[in-house]
């Protein structure tokens, strides 16, 4: 028997690809799919992409809610809060692909996004929806918080070296590098084409709200608390994530035991791919999957180790994570309709 | 029961694309892959895009023939009569990805591609798979020439017409645009990334070699031979060829008239999708996927009718309709494996 | 001494590309730019790429008039005349960058753009500025109708056969493709870069506003009334616009007759080159640079020729004509300040 | 009465850069163009960019050298020295556009490059040609070696910090990014169009060349050694790179120091622009120019600096740094042939 899902916020960039990707899913059945700015059109109307393949229309978020069992929420930060208390009482699942119920602390919710907790319970019970570190909570989850791409991309880079307190306190620089379709469907003069095509540059230099929701996890995975220099760029590109992560070991580390560290720590994992030595990441060797893949290097002449991570930002930087979870929260196979292999062109 | 397929020359783009699908086709084991350059090395290691996913060893074309109930080749023309012949005698079913058995007449394809037919009754023997127009004798082949890029767009874009013979002869002009995987994997200055970035060309105009193939299929569509103009160009995106068609019709015909025609002649077609009027084709609809969407446009000033047509060239193009014959003509959906959802970012 | 020369909407893509070609120009001096949405900053603030060369403030229309001998506008379609008619009051050179003064027909203004013309005696005193077919009348012009982009390309790509009477009436198909810079700098879905990025398509269908503009010119120069299907395409690159022109010649005509009747017309001409026998043209040759590139092309087996042409759209299609019409209506040489070569890459 | 300028290697993008900049140039005359694939052709039929605008026939470099009075050599490393010792006997001006005569220790030269100096004299006697930092000894130098493209953003986007001690030794990290334009003309699988669109990858990870020629120059700035992390990505698009700039400050720096520490030092200097406070660079805002735009961020969490530096790799990385070395070495305005105006889109 299907699950049943359901979009909220189904024509944002990240709301459709939950529903591309739930269409390939063998164990769900997509009832409902909403949107504020297009309710009562058919999806396909949107996106002629859709066109004979899901010819659903429209509604509002209330019918997604009453017509899922499992809900996942594509919206601007400080909306999922009452959605996510509405399925908490009938017992639904809650998936949340914004920022609401990242962050433990509420001061750094309030610092960084502007507002306030309505109902600090749900907080509590919300689990950070990212598998390959919290699968255990993830599975008794009822609330998930899905990861910032970011956020993803650079937690699984430094996940391995952290756990073993194998990082010089505040020694990691963290240069992120993100597709287009990471700043939304919204339109805006730095995404309009002229201005981006053959363009490039770093935005909200070490001032980017994915910066505090880094910071946790890394502490949470280290037990002590992390400070990083976070900056992004926009690439243009359509889709993927690469980052650069300058970290000082705390005692020497060679790359042969630094790729040990990794492949070991890694090697039950589906989604993550640590490249063999000399190998390097591309953001073309994920895009359209859910992998996260990691290289590993060294620079002996500082000492420094350099570690590069990419994600398809839409796919284990949302969507694809987002199935992963479900799939745990529900009982499912994690990769259940996430066996995607990427094209590489 | 999986059928046993292999794939001769699985490093190329239409090769590889071809082991990407049937890595998600349920009935299909991938039983060998070869290569010329690579012979030897790990199909991962020349695309670390396919790390953890497949990780057989490129053998030669003899060890893919030996192991594989279907065999796909991807070569060059003029390399695969003889692998054809060998499979012919062994019973086993041969798609070829090239040129070599698309032509019925040999003295178009001398004079085309240069070469002549060491082996006349295999080219008899063989079926043009283009599954729309010629599905039943898909069915029972055991030779199939899978259709060139170019001449899938175009011919479906125009089979509606021609079938009712509602164009007036010599009227058709075909401007084509492709990607740029259409031409391949080798290297050459014009596809060189600085040189073709932000490029834009029609090349071998008037002179490419699926001339003869679109003339051909629209011969046999119409019943009359058929002489076309036929322009190809160099678009600098990856996937994806758009046909805009102008023809003259044989008697007036409205928007209305035109629609109708296409959707009754396609209502039943998985793969083929006809726009709804006012909407128009576009190669972000249909890449990664086996779609054909179809744009239906008059021109009142001048009494012409203009078909756009848009593949991606990948998949309807190559790998999709090779895997649509295969499951043809082994009896399997013809949809398995091809139920792909275009991303449209 | 230099001609002093304002820009109203100098932050529109073709008022700024106007501003830039300024720069360079030994005659010129820029005296005063406007924006409607911008009005009171430095122009340097909306487009940093101007930080250190030119530090003048928007102003607003009335003061780029009142400061400037020659007065560019960049403007949507019907703000122009009002404008215009002061400049013709003051003496002033006026060159309409948009489609105000583009047509000789009232009605088919009206139709096609959907406006009266407010004061037909200046529509009358206007001249067509495509310097290579009406350079004379242009010498003496005060009022200036700087041509459309696509026009630009088809007029001078046609126009030795039409002058020799040499194309079959009724047989002219232009299929045309233009970077995203031809759609401007105003937001929309489809130049959202992820929407627009690996996206290619046809818009506007045999319904093009610049149609007209192309049968006029055309009918102008053979003589008698043309009637073409027009049909351009949005192409994802930032400059550029490449027609490709397809005519039934009047009487049989080889391509070495094709060649030497291009080549006689325009060897005098500085920003038209033909490409030699075998060459083809590419937008990548001509960006940044007031060329339009013509290549000649046979169909033997329909009779038909295929003129290929291609310009950049922001230069030789708007900024870069607008400065050869200056040139030519100031008695400076035709060149001055477009002596631009094009990068390659 | 004009400068005689040859350049070797003149289809080379680099060279070719050369070519375009110097037919700009009111000062000098192109004597002769040398090519090692395409002697005896003409450059245009090489470039069709460059029909009608330059017919030299390409020659080879004794031609080159004997014609000129100023040789640009665009050349594999390894080929200059030769060049340039005829270049010195002969008191003509020599400019090397490769890596030959950059590394004052030639131990790091054969550790990096892997030769020896046959001539070590010539090397003694060679410029780096850094304007910026070295003006004076340009102005009298005959052997000049233009600077790597990643090595002019760094020094330029470090020099005000190191030249006053500033910089917490060791703490600087560099993560670079360049157009493809910076690998160069000939043909390899990363930059195969399909295979680099859409693609984005770090490379030669802590291992690149330009590392001992960055170290050189900052070292030589502060008078201490500096070591630094090294990461260059390629990415793409055609022009540009981006260095994002890591580096703890010696005591703490605000941002307002920072900011009035660069544009005090760069006040003077045409071709480096200090963005205003609050504003970044973006590649796209000095394409096709010689600037060097630089934009100052505090982390102040962690207290470090990040400068970022974006200049067009082909302009004052490459083509227009080698003019301006020129004009300062032959006593003409520093800026002669270089203003040029960034387009923007």
């Amino acid at each position: 028997m299907s699950i049943k899902a359901g979009i909220v916020g189904a024509t944002g960039y990240a709301g459709l690809e939950i529903v591309r990707l739930l269409l390939g899913h063998p164990g769900v059945e997509i009832t409902a799919v909403s949107s504020v700015s297009f309710t009562g059109k058919p999806l396909s109307e949107v996106y002629p992409s859709m066109a004979g393949i899901i010819d659903m229309i429209l509604e509002d978020d209330k019918a997604v809610v009453a017509k899922s069992d499992v809900v996942f929420a594509s919206l601007p930060h400080g909306l999922s809060e009452e959605i996510a208390a509405v399925c908490a009482a009938k017992g639904k699942l809650f998936i949340d692909m914004g920022a609401d119920f990242r962050l433990n602390s509420e001061e750094d919710y309030k610092q960084w996004y502007g507002g306030a907790y309505a109902q600090p319970e749900l907080h509590e019970a919300a689990v950070y929806g990212l598998p390959e570190l919290f699968r255990e909570k993830i599975k008794g989850a009822r609330i998930i918080a899905n990861p910032g791409c970011y956020p993803t991309s650079v937690a699984l880079g430094l996940a391995p070296l952290l756990e073993k307190g194998l990082v010089t306190p505040g020694s990691i620089i963290v240069d992120a590098k993100s597709g287009v379709t990471g700043a939304g469907r919204g339109l805006s003069q730095n995404t309009h084409f002229p201005d981006c095509n053959e363009s490039f540059a770093p935005y909200k230099i070490a001032q980017h709200r994915h910066t505090p929701e880094i910071e946790q996890t890394l502490s949470m995975i280290g037990g002590d608390p992390v400070t990083i220099t976070f900056v992004p760029h926009l690439l243009p590109v359509n889709r993927g994530i690469l980052s650069t992560i300058y970290a000082m070991p705390a005692a020497p580390l060679t790359l042969d035991e630094l790729h040990a560290l990794y492949t070991d720590r890694y090697g039950d994992e589906k989604f993550v791919r640590v490249m063999p030595g000399g190998g390097t990441v591309n953001i073309n060797q994920v895009q359209f999957s859910n992998y996260c893949d990691i290289s590993l290097h060294a620079d002996p002449r500082t000492g420094r180790v350099i570690i590069a991570s990419a994600i398809d930002n839409m796919v284990k930087g949302a969507a694809g994570q987002a199935v992963q979870n479900m799939n745990l929260a529900c009982g499912l196979p994690e990769d259940s309709g996430l066996r995607l292999v990427p094209p590489a062109f």
